[in-house]
């Protein structure tokens, strides 16, 4: 085992002092000659010399990095989240602790103390989980702001998410303007805020139409494609003429719930669902369902954060993004 | 903004001395009584106050932290194998960082000087972008162990993988088997080393069966549904009986030109996969694939680095873990 090399050994190797090496590498070079940066710049990347976190955290005053907890790796609409906390990130020259708490709140705990200890400036959470009170007496107690996204419960922070009310009345409109009037819903044992939103405008907009939705054609079950699967045979049993399947990955367990039961998509039952995960235009039929602008919320979750930790004192600021209705080939007009 | 509760402050609030709360949260409890750990334990929740990372680590010597890098985080074959790497690390009391490099040298980079800088005892590297050369320089100089996993090509190092010259046997053989001796073959444009040995065992099996592949057959593009999807025609302008598409995420996309080209899969051509993600069984016909078990490469990948991280002169571990082939529904036997 080498051990680790220190700035001491690479000022000896350039024949300069440790202090020269520590200004050349912390965006000071313009100080000394074109000759003495290269060789420093040069040795550097011989050597493998990596500056120690921890000093240069304290010359920059922060470590300009954001601790991300998401519940759950598997879903891509979380990965695309990701991807845009990631985007942006490294556009601010900030780093993301990436953290799944695979929906346990030990774990959740577990990572959030992590984040502090490795000393996180800011905290994305997009989880749901803990009891929000809980998170926010630790992190406030540490004075590190955070945001919570999507899925999280409101509190009166900073906060991202996509209008989830609209995109399920969106969704309702377009299933009772093709005759539609009998349709089921694939839900949350314990739905999130989101899905309860979500819902409650899907639900809303039949009773508004006249036709209300009875509580036994809400079918609960885990939010996975497994769990889509699982609920079909339920859901079937309440003869409905569509199925709502609350996100993406619930409707492509229906998808095979029905292949299975022996029907046809759409022209023995309509299936919708919700996210528009890229995998919607990869499945056949193509799935009908409402973009969620996954990406652009992880980006605008990073720009506030970090707007956030630069200024602690800028007005509360909560986003609600657009959401839209993408038609494709998994409903059939019935009227 | 509050500041950071620091442990004086804990200390101070407990009536205690530093030493002793330090000593209470750091495992040394039974030196005190019931009462006063649980005073400290009780005021700690209060008050939030979480270690500094630092200190801890100098207390334990480690900070138990290792750096995981992956290529994509799209692709639920990584997102298995991130969930193996938690599964472990969080058994044995690390943390694992994590980083998706998007396929960017940049950004790889990027993160592996991270890791170095946040203290990383050890690294997982599933990534291929970038000069190994450069990677094991980097690590070395720092005494910083570190594991190849799946795509990383090879060195002399510590490795995890599983078995592609087999896996890719398999699924030739089954072809071969049941009368595909006309097959087509979407791979990566530049295949990293699993993929060529994915592809060199499905290329020779046929080889040795009388029935080589011609070079034109071999279509090549980029790793994802998208590029799957891109590449069928090209695959179809070779009038094959059967395509193979070289990782699930390709076949997937591959229906659904196949869909778009009126085909319907088996009856007119069929269509094998490799990875065995979950969404195989998903799509519609249920997709014929090779099962690699992803989870498992993730908890094997973190137990091997623990012990490099704990003992530094264990013998170089190289592990090929077992592939067996997923009978579905996406081949039909012309013969």
């Amino acid at each position: 085992m080498t051990k680790k090399v220190t700035i001491t050994d690479l000022a000896a190797r350039a024949q300069v002092s440790v202090t020269t090496v520590s200004q050349i590498l912390n965006g000071k070079a313009a100080r000394f000659s074109s000759k003495t940066v290269e060789k420093v710049k040069q040795l550097q990347k011989e050597m493998g010399y990596v500056p120690d976190f921890n000093a240069q955290s304290l010359i920059r005053k922060s470590g300009r990095t954001i601790g991300v907890i998401i519940p759950n790796m598997n879903n891509p609409f979380f990965s695309r989240v990701l991807l845009g906390i990631e985007t942006e990130a490294i556009k601010q020259d900030y780093v993301p602790l990436i953290f799944g708490s695979n929906n346990s709140q030990s774990q959740e705990t577990h990572y959030l103390f992590e984040s502090v200890r490795r000393a996180a400036d800011g905290m994305i959470i997009a989880s749901a989980v803990s009891d929000i009170n809980y998170i926010d007496n630790i992190l406030n107690q540490n004075g590190i702001p955070y945001i919570l996204i999507d899925q999280a419960p409101v509190v009166k922070g900073d906060r991202v998410d996509a209008n989830n009310q609209k995109g399920g009345a969106l969704l309702a409109d377009y299933l009772i303007k093709n005759g539609h009037t009998d349709v089921a819903v694939v839900c949350a044992t314990k739905p999130t805020l989101n899905l309860q939103e979500r819902l409650a405008g899907f639900v809303e907009t039949y009773k508004n139409n006249g036709t209300p939705i009875p509580e036994d054609r809400i079918i609960t079950t885990e939010m996975t494609k497994k769990g889509g699967y699982a609920a079909t045979k339920a859901a079937l049993a309440t003869k409905p003429t569509a199925i709502f399947g609350i996100n993406d990955e619930v409707a492509i367990g229906v998808y095979r719930g029905l292949e299975e039961a022996g029907l046809k998509i759409p022209s023995d039952i309509s299936v919708v669902g919700y996210d528009d995960i890229d995998l919607g235009e990869y499945i056949s039929p193509k799935l009908t369902t409402v973009h969620q602008p996954a990406f652009e919320m992880g980006t605008n979750a990073a720009q506030m954060i970090i707007k956030r930790i630069e200024d602690h004192n800028e007005p509360i600021q909560q986003v609600s993004l657009p959401v839209s209705l993408v038609e494709r080939d998994s409903v059939r007009a019935i009227n």
